[in-house]
């Protein structure tokens, strides 16, 4: 469809849509790039075009938003899209897939490789323009009530974990369980669960896991940068003013770099604060990392072999991906490794 | 200044503004920038505000760009502040210090930490807004003739490098040269010069320097992470209505995000083809880097004692760079070192 033309600014219509985000507002980090996102539009259309944001779950539950979207009870949304994985795991590409991609990396396949076309086909069949909507950075792999010394101790492990990663995780004999933010702590507490997966230190921090799970592994393989997303109704997107399309896209843009940052600034104070209340940091056995690894190999052959849509975009982001790691191991690496444990005075 | 505030859209006024670009056009990833900020700002006006990128040295020298939009020659400039550290070194904090920030975390700083305050107030004195307007990620360190084995072999060695890193590398007795990017090759050549950083194996290789030079060492650690800025001239911004402003800022912001994704994309089949041709991929030796990292340290505490801008500057960014290498050490590295060098299939 073509957007219809303005014959000149003054023509432009007062618009209001409404703005599922799939996070709470205390997930201020995540929730805060719908706000980034409406307060720019609204400023770049002179107050005309009004986008509201709801946090979850006053209008739309949290994993709810892509049918919202789809089904046009708003006009727009803010989500991850691996939530949508039990749909068809096709969605995670557009979040975070195991032993994927870092921030940066995911957005240079998303903007620079064939991710937002790809992406953007796939989403066509939602009803759905999707856009960047920030990243989390590698998040972390959770917390454990034991520590996790061997692939012996993921076997029937209890563990709040997410759909692509829990599925990868029953390789191992894992159990894998879906728990709301908010029921997380207390059944960590009572034992109903072994282990948590959150986001990072900056999140984890407000949700007390500290207190009762003091094993905080890493990294989050499941997650190496755990894209977010801007879901737009495409019938709606259809109808705005190019210039309103224009004010949505370069916005979407702001708040994905806002997003990154925020979380960069925040959450070494976070870790900083954890590490002197109980948590015991430490990384997942090798042993551990390779058994995950060849199940996340295991796992995407088979969904290849099943899903087309998957395999479509699995071929090319896996080249895109084994692509990367030589030269990041390179400049940026070094400089990683020799940098970041060094202090200036 | 209050910017003019319009009634409504109709009063937009038709505005052309030149923006002096410090880079050439086949330096496709930076100079981009540039176009891509116009071709947003444009849209987002509804054609009315028309910013015209000149690459240099069409109307400007690539390190006359700051003094251009001071004095008012252009309105716009896009360009690296590092290469006005001569006229104080406290610019280099809009880009790049030795041993300093990668692209995420200076980011993290600029916006989220009081980098952006504490810039804006320094630009100021210059006439100039600076806003984001890209990142190179880590740079390499550049083609030498011979292999850097140890810091020995760092003295008497006539390397072309910027300011910042040559007062640095000054202290091992290396001779900083400076040379234009279309003088390098031929230097090399000749042996006129023993060594050349310029940016990374996308950008490098275009100057064929592997052909003259074929040791390429990394990290660059005097760019961890080089930012580019835009800088808009203070009494042009101030003239400009709210909405213009507004379509300024937001698309500075899609600028980073393009070409950090543009180099990310990039970078790697470059080097993947560099080292096809001749390269050879070598660290800098640790003894090197650790006496590179003192030297810093030592010229950070001169220039401070001497320059209290510099050090109101360096106090805030060095607590932000010292509280970032424990967190980006956990996650993010542990993720980085198992994945990048396995590839899925």
């Amino acid at each position: 469809a073509v957007a219809p033309t303005v014959a000149s600014a003054a023509d432009l219509p007062t618009i209001n849509w409404r703005l599922a985000s799939s996070f709470p507002k205390n997930l201020d980090t995540i929730y805060g790039a719908a706000e980034t996102l409406a307060n720019r539009v609204k400023e770049l259309t002179d107050g005309k075009f009004n986008i509201r944001p709801y946090a979850a779950p006053e209008i739309v539950q949290f994993n709810a938003v892509m049918d919202a979207v789809k089904d046009g009870t708003v006009e727009m949304g803010h989500t991850a899209s691996y939530y949508y994985y039990g749909k068809d795991a096709t969605f995670a590409f557009d979040c975070a897939v195991p032993f994927g991609m870092n921030s940066r990396q995911q957005t240079a396949w998303m903007l620079q490789g064939n991710g937002m076309k790809l992406m953007r086909e796939f989403f066509a069949e939602y009803n759905i323009v999707n856009f960047l909507g920030g990243n989390s950075g590698t998040q972390m792999g959770g917390w454990f009530r034991k520590e996790i010394k061997s692939v012996e101790d993921m076997k029937g492990l209890k563990f709040r974990v997410g759909g692509f990663a829990g599925k990868v995780l029953q390789k191992l004999g894992t159990i894998p369980v879906q728990l709301a933010g908010g029921e997380i702590y207390t059944s960590l507490e009572k034992g109903a669960i072994d282990a948590a997966e959150w986001i990072g230190p900056y999140d984890d921090e407000k949700l007390g896991f500290n207190k009762v799970a003091k094993f905080y592994h890493y990294p989050g393989w499941w997650e190496g940068g755990a894209q977010l997303s801007f879901y737009v109704s495409k019938k709606e997107w259809d109808k705005l003013p190019k210039l309103y399309q224009a004010a949505i896209e370069t916005a979407t843009f702001e708040a994905h770099v806002q997003m990154q940052a925020k979380y960069d600034a925040k959450n070494p104070s976070a870790l900083a604060r954890l590490l002197q209340d109980k948590t015991i940091l430490k990384p997942f056995p090798q042993s551990v990392m390779e058994a995950c690894f060849n199940a996340a190999q295991e796992t995407f052959s088979e969904e290849a072999s099943k899903n087309a849509k998957f395999k479509k975009v699995y071929d090319d982001w896996l080249v895109f991906r084994n692509n990367q790691g030589q030269w990041f191991n390179v400049a940026e690496q070094q400089f990683a490794k020799f940098n970041f444990g060094r202090k200036l005075k």
